[in-house]
């Protein structure tokens, strides 16, 4: 089965009466499969191995998620249905650590179920599963502002350098890549290199897979190629996303970001980082030191293409994340608040009331 | 079979009766396996695939091509062996563009052979092979200098990043990373992180293997992680090889070499490089924009590991080396110089006589 947008890409989530359809992305580009999952456990599942991944996939797969894991209980009234909703919640939230937005779309769902209380438990079902959906949407709308806002960042003729998978598969369209998407719906001329980012190559296996289907073009590189590339004068602008961003402007996203953003610097191109303040950015979070980095298995590096590319009983470290310093970015490209320039917790904090 | 050193690493190369035993470095570290190789075509092919690779090794394995080229023909005077010496060598110089060992060694056959036209047929051939020796008995007494010039750079307790295989696997014996063997063999504590080294996991499937073997303290990470640890204050140094260098000393090294030195001046990480005036330095080679660099193929990139990793049809870009600029050299470990601290030219060019 195959389901694709009217663009190419395939599409990542989509419910059907059996339960939520998800595009397995730890099997592409080789093979297409999709998983319907029905309750909680295989969302969890899917979201720590990563069948489900990318900020903005993870915090829909979290909503709909909580909603797998009530939609085929019986309760004896709303407050027992509140109670395990939050259970649920709780359970998700330890599926993985870093991305902001998990832990803002649980935090979303079990909010609009306490405000629902007073209803019925199947009204409220169905409340929840009509946010799913709005979340859902959402993310289509977001991705649209984010190509507004970047759009006059790049002009025709443009070579813009991504790493890991930011777009149309870390979410449900276009993602942070929306500014490419849409300069090449305008015509434009736009080349895309694409950092493979090791150890789980969402570049060369997802981000490649997503342009090629779109039709842009795309060209897969190892990750120690990007500095070369900038050297040649062949780079005019970095664009990646953000799993999470502090409120002083510090990145948080998959592990190499920090070396581009360091390369860019180094070459003077423009870093930018693509999301929103309301999904984006985590106030709680002062600063990108307090973010714990995701350790995983050694495995991912060592075993990561099938065969065995490395001594057995050898060291590894595989952190999942880095932290990109404020200073390193650019400009911010955002849905909800367009381009964002330095001093960033001075425009992150003017705007806050818009998002309460 | 496996020919280890009395250290625990595996012999690269070793003359036997039969012909010429190499390591087969493709394969490592899941098999190990010996080739016999017996003519200069073998040799190209084993060149062309990396077989052996590692500048030093190359430079041994040109000479003995050139041997095995020759040494079961007859020939009705000195001077048909030398036309065919010339011709074999004109062969295996077309084997690989960057390692500038290749091109040395390559011309001392031919001179060597040149200077004893007077001499018999057999006279020639055993002269030619007792060199061969010599150059594989050079290699490990150019390492033994390099460990000496570069043992002051360490602590005890340092760490040391490394990239690609500079070490016993690219010659005979410890190679650019005689610093850190000389170091543990003095009781130091060394931990060393080794960049995989996409696309062909140098580092992962050699260093690691090699140091490993030695029984020092080696942890693998992608190459987009060192940018990470450099910025958590984890390393003390990096030390790298060269395939050549520049008069100027622009430094031509495996494909990601450029950014580990961007990052590292980023840090304050002093980012040094190994070799010898007599052969890594190329006076033929004003700069580093004159080296071609070689592309390789894609599939290296997209099907390095049995599994395609990348869609099919996908562009791929694949240079597998880069330019260093000497200005982000802070030091060169030369086995014949010492340290070489800047201006390199003029350390160079003063001391060009003593190579000559």
């Amino acid at each position: 089965m195959e389901l694709r947008l009217p663009t190419g890409e395939l599409v990542t989530l989509a419910w059907c009466d059996d339960g939520l359809l998800v595009l397995d992305q730890t099997v592409l580009p080789s093979r297409t499969e999709y998983l319907t999952l029905t309750n909680e456990k295989q969302m969890f599942d899917a979201i720590k191995r990563l069948v489900i991944r990318g900020g903005s996939a993870i915090g829909m797969g979290a909503a709909y998620g909580v909603y797998l894991g009530i939609w085929k209980n019986t309760y004896t009234d709303s407050a027992a249905l509140i109670t395990d909703v939050n259970r649920v919640a709780d359970y998700l939230a330890t599926s993985r650590p870093t991305a902001i937005m998990l832990f803002q779309r649980l935090d979303e769902i079990r909010q609009l179920a306490a405000d629902n209380i007073y209803r019925s438990v199947e009204d409220i079902k169905e409340i929840l599963l009509q946010r799913c959906h709005e979340i859902r949407q959402a993310g289509i709308d977001r991705a649209d502002g984010i190509g507004e806002a970047g759009i006059e960042l790049i002009k025709d003729g443009d070579t813009v350098l991504t790493h890991c998978n930011a777009g149309t598969y870390s979410g449900i369209w276009r993602g942070s890549l929306a500014p490419i998407y849409l300069a090449h719906e305008k015509g434009y001329k736009i080349k895309v290199y694409a950092d493979e980012t090791r150890p789980l190559l969402q570049g060369s296996r997802l981000t490649a897979h997503e342009l090629q289907a779109a039709g842009i073009d795309v060209t897969v590189i190892c990750d120690n190629m990007a500095g070369y590339l900038m050297q040649q004068g062949k780079i005019d602008a970095v664009i990646v996303g953000a799993d999470r961003i502090a409120a002083n402007g510090d990145v948080i996203n998959k592990i190499g970001t920090y070396s581009v953003a360091v390369l860019a610097r180094h070459h003077h191109v423009p870093f930018y980082v693509s999301g929103s303040l309301a999904t984006s950015v985590d106030f709680n979070t002062a600063t990108g030191a307090e973010v714990p980095i995701e350790e995983r298995s050694p495995e991912e590096v060592t075993e990561g293409f099938g065969n065995r590319t490395a001594p057995h009983d050898i060291n590894v470290f595989n952190p999942a994340f880095d932290v990109t310093p404020h200073e390193l970015v650019t400009a911010f490209i955002f849905s909800d608040l367009g381009l964002v320039y330095p001093p960033f917790r001075k425009a992150f904090d003017n705007n806050r009331d818009s998002i309460l």
